[in-house]
């Protein structure tokens, strides 16, 4: 992730932008999630999948998720790999039924 | 992520663990950024942080989202490199103004 | 609320539906409640409002969100007026500096 | 739910209490969501429910979305039954296989 991390930052910096707010990034995360949910009930769900979002498909709303968390990480000075392998360790030792 | 998701694949099938069903990991994205959630409320809002809490952090809580992103991915055979990159050339062309 | 979760449940009784499963509402859920956040986000924050959303409002959103939880209500017995009542008084106990 | 909005404005008034702002209140509508997310997991899903979580239920954490929702309309002059009533009207007309 931190090729992604400083690809984003150099270009932000480039362009002389600003991350938005903690709180702002984690309402569009909020809604980056909503997007996926929408799309997980229309391919494995009860609602019927309109002709408009076709062309939507998860790795795009995965990766919409993604860059979400990369501005929030970068805007605050985490580091996603770290964060990554703290998450997995903590998995595979603490709980045997998870996923 | 290349990395990380096959780490975590070898690992799944040397356990025979199966990943839960998409309707299950997308529940499971929404309780972890519901953490993530009441983390910032903590330590941006207005609501006062709990002793208990205290040993929690934003790194943790992302690195938890992401992991479960991983397993969805995993599960439904998406790259999620491919995906990040996709949406990063999407935000840099088309809005100017994001984050 | 109970007006409401009996009309909603009169009529899917008389047109035959049956609800979704808990987890397919749950994931509605999480759509509506993206939906609104990204209202949130053009109304009050850093991202530009497009056209085709601005005939949308608060309101809307709010109301597809109760309509969601309307329908998890009815189909696990729960009762809304109970649940409201159970969380004000919590709240107004419990927690003098929330909200 | 024109009774609970006018006890809840009551109650903050008589405290001289302020709502929070949207943002922190729909950031805390996401944690609230996720800990009804969880409960379903726990309940229909596949991860093992921890004791300290057994006290908790459903209706519990569907009243904590309520009273968020309560509090963003209280602040920002929303009326929750109208709300309601055009979500069901248009669910009713609009979308034969919802729910």
């Amino acid at each position: 992730m931190q090729k992604y991390q400083k690809e984003l930052d150099d270009w932000m910096k480039s362009q002389k932008w600003e991350y938005w707010t903690p709180h702002e990034i984690t309402v569009r995360l909020m809604e980056e999630t909503g997007e996926f949910a929408r799309l997980v009930n229309h391919i494995w769900g009860p609602k019927k999948k309109k002709a408009t979002e076709a062309e939507q498909n998860l790795e795009d709303e995965i990766g919409d998720i993604l860059y979400t968390l990369i501005c929030f990480a970068n805007s605050n000075d985490l580091d996603l790999d770290r964060a990554i392998e703290k998450s997995m360790a903590k998995v595979i030792k603490r709980d045997k039924n998870r996923y």
